[in-house]
C-alpha cells in the first residue's frame, strides 16, 4: 500500500503504540517452534526461487481436505486468493452479506463488480438465516460467506449452508465460503463444506495458515475448489512464484503440528467463558463468537480508552452493517485477558 | 499455480534433476549473511501482520532514488507489481517489443488487452533502436520495455530512452520499464530512468531485490513512478499484506550490503569475457549480455545435452521472437563457468 490508502484492519501497530495486539485474530499461542526452524532452514536456499506449483504443500492440503491434487490452490496469504477469485472470475453481479470481511468488497470494487449487499440483523446476532435462499436467483451472480463470519464471529449453520449450496446450483450462482477461522472453531460449531462437494461445482472455499499457526507475516493461504477450470483462471491472474519458499516451508511445518490448533480450541473455550463472564458482570453486551474473537457492542469510548493504556482492539465503525460503539476483541492467553478486563473496567469507570 | 499451467520459466530444479543451475538469472554469490540473519531473526515475529505500508523499507528505497516516499511501492517480487499495474492500468492497447520477459504478455492476456508485439531483429543484436519512435502512436496506449532485456541481455541507449520518454509523453502513452537487472548491469552500460521523470509522468519503473540479492526464494520487489494516482490504483488492486514481514527485513538488510552488487559486476565482467572466449573458441554464437546472462544461437541439443549432464540452462525456443537452439546461460563463478564450458564442449562434440 502507498500513503494514503486507507487501512481498514486491525493488527496496525506499526502505527499505534502498542503493549497488548488485542486488534487481530491471531492465534495467542504464537507459532509453532517446529515453524519457526523451518523458515531458519530455509534461509539457505533463498537465492533459489521457489516451486510455482507448490507441489509438496498441495500435496499435503490435498490429501488433509480429500480432494485431488489439482483442487488446490496457494497463494500468498487467504487475501491474494480473494482477489485472484474475484478477478478471475468476474462475475456480472455479487450479494455481500454484512457486515463481514472487508477485503471483499474491496475486491469486488477493485474488479469493478456491482454488489448487493444483504444486511445480516443485529437483532438475530447477525446470523445468517434461511431467509438468504431467497435473496439468491439466477440474477445474484456471487455470493460471498464467511463463517464463522469476521467479525461477528457467527457460524452458519450447517444444514443451511447446505441448503445455500443448493440453491447456488440451482440457480447458478457462484458461492465463495471463507472458511478462515475453520480450525480455531468450537468443535461442535465448526463445518467443512468440502465433503459436500461435486465436481465442477461454482464453489470456492478459502483457508489461511495465517491466523491458526501464527504465520501472518509469512503469507499463506489456499483455496479449495473442484471447478478446475476457475483454479486455472485464478492461476493465470497471478505471477507463477507468488507463494514464497519461505511460506511453503512453514506451512509443510505447519501441518506437521496438529496439536496447535487442538491447544488453541481449548484456550479458546475457557477463555470465551472468562471473557463472557466478566464482560457481561461489566454491563457490556457481547455476541458470543464461535471462533477466537468476540464482537462486543456500544461500548463507544472504549476503544480510545484502551489505546491510550497501550491496549489496541478493533474498532468496527467502519465495517458495513456495524455502528460506533462495536468493537472486535481476540480472545488472548488468560494473563492478557485478565489485562483487559481490568483496562476495560477502568476505561468504563473512569 | 495449479498442475496443468504451463511454467513457461527457467529456475525450475523441482521438476529437473539439476547439479548445476545456469537457467535462473540470480546472482551467483547468492544471499547476503545479513539478509539471512534478517529473515532468522524475523521468524520470531511472524505471528504479527506485516506493516501494510513497508514504511521502512520504502523510506530507505525512496531515499535512494531521490523520489519521495509516495512515489515507491513494495510488492511480492517484481513480479506480482507487473500484474497490478497492468490490471490497475487496464490500457486499451499495448506495445510489447519481443523477445521480452514472459510475465508481460501474461499479465496482458489476463486483463484482456489486445497486444501488438514490435519485433526486435536478431540481425540487430535484438537491440532496441530509433525505429521504436515511430511505432509510438497516440493509439499505442501502454509500451512495456526492459533493460537490460530479458533474455537478450541488450541495454537501451541512455540518450534512445530520453526520446522514447518524450515521445511517450508527446502521444499520451504509458511507459512501463523493467530496471531489473540494472546493478548487475556493466556500469558504463547500467542507467536509471529516475531522474528523468516529473511529477505526474505516466511512467512505471520496475526493480527488484532477487536477483541482485539472491532473494528469489522471499519475493520482493518494487515500483517507482512520480504518478501518485496510479500507484492508488496499485495498491488498491492488491491486498494490504502482500508483502511479508521476512520480505521487508530482508529487503532493509540487503540495502546494508552495497558491495554485494559491486562485486558481483566484477565478477560478471571477469566471467563474460571468459565464456564469451570460450564458447567463441568452441563455435557457438553469443548475443553479449550487459547484464548477468548470455544468449547463444544456433545450438539445437544443447539444452537436452546440458540437462543429461544435471546442468540446466534456459531452452529460449518458447520466447516469442526467439527460435530452437536459443539458450540462455546465466553467469555464474568462474569454477561453474569452467564446468558448463567443458560440459558444452562435450555436448557439442559428442
Amino acid at each position: 500500500m502507498i500513503l494514503g490508502n486507507g487501512y481498514v484492519h486491525g493488527g496496525d501497530i506499526y502505527r499505534n503504540r502498542v503493549r497488548l495486539d488485542f486488534s487481530a485474530n491471531v492465534n495467542p499461542l504464537g507459532t509453532p517452534e517446529p515453524v519457526k526452524e523451518a523458515i531458519r532452514l530455509a534461509a539457505e536456499e533463498i537465492d533459489r526461487y521457489p516451486d510455482p506449483y507448490c507441489t509438496d504443500l498441495c500435496e499435503r492440503l490435498s490429501a488433509l481436505h480429500g480432494v485431488s491434487r489439482d483442487a488446490v490452490l496457494c497463494g500468498n496469504g487467504a487475501a491474494e486468493l480473494i482477489f485472484s477469485f474475484v478477478s478471475a472470475l468476474s462475475p456480472k453481479a455479487a450479494l455481500l452479506p454484512v457486515p463481514s470481511f472487508a477485503e471483499y468488497e474491496t475486491a469486488l470494487r477493485a474488479a469493478g463488480v456491482p454488489i448487493t449487499f444483504y444486511p445480516l440483523l443485529r437483532e438475530e446476532g447477525f446470523a445468517v438465516t434461511p431467509r438468504i435462499l431467497e435473496a439468491i436467483t439466477e440474477r445474484t451472480g456471487l455470493l460471498l460467506l464467511c463463517s464463522p463470519n469476521n467479525p461477528t464471529g457467527r457460524s452458519i449453520e450447517p444444514a443451511l449452508l447446505l441448503r445455500i449450496l443448493d440453491r447456488c446450483r440451482e440457480t447458478g450462482t457462484w458461492l465463495f465460503l471463507d472458511e478462515c477461522f475453520w480450525d480455531l472453531t468450537d468443535p461442535d460449531k465448526a463445518f467443512l463444506l468440502e465433503d459436500a462437494l461435486n465436481d465442477g461445482d461454482r464453489v470456492l472455499l478459502l483457508h489461511a495458515f495465517t491466523k491458526t499457526y501464527g504465520m501472518a507475516g509469512v503469507r499463506l493461504g489456499y483455496a479449495v475448489s473442484k471447478n478446475r477450470e476457475l483454479l486455472m483462471k485464478m492461476s493465470e491472474t497471478a505471477q507463477p512464484w507468488n507463494v514464497s519458499t519461505l511460506a511453503q516451508r512453514a506451512g509443510l511445518a505447519a501441518l506437521d503440528c496438529p496439536d496447535w490448533a487442538e491447544n488453541a480450541r481449548a484456550l479458546f473455550k475457557a477463555e470465551k467463558a472468562y471473557l463472557m463472564k466478566e464482560l457481561t458482570a461489566l454491563g457490556v453486551s457481547v455476541f458470543y463468537g464461535d471462533a477466537n474473537f468476540l464482537l462486543l457492542s456500544d461500548v463507544p469510548k472504549l476503544y480510545e480508552g484502551l489505546l491510550k493504556k497501550g491496549i489496541l482492539v478493533r474498532d468496527c465503525e467502519n465495517y458495513r452493517g456495524l455502528q460506533k460503539g462495536d468493537v472486535r476483541i481476540a480472545v488472548r492467553t488468560h494473563a492478557e485477558n485478565q489485562a483487559l478486563i481490568a483496562a476495560i473496567s477502568e476505561v468504563l469507570h473512569a
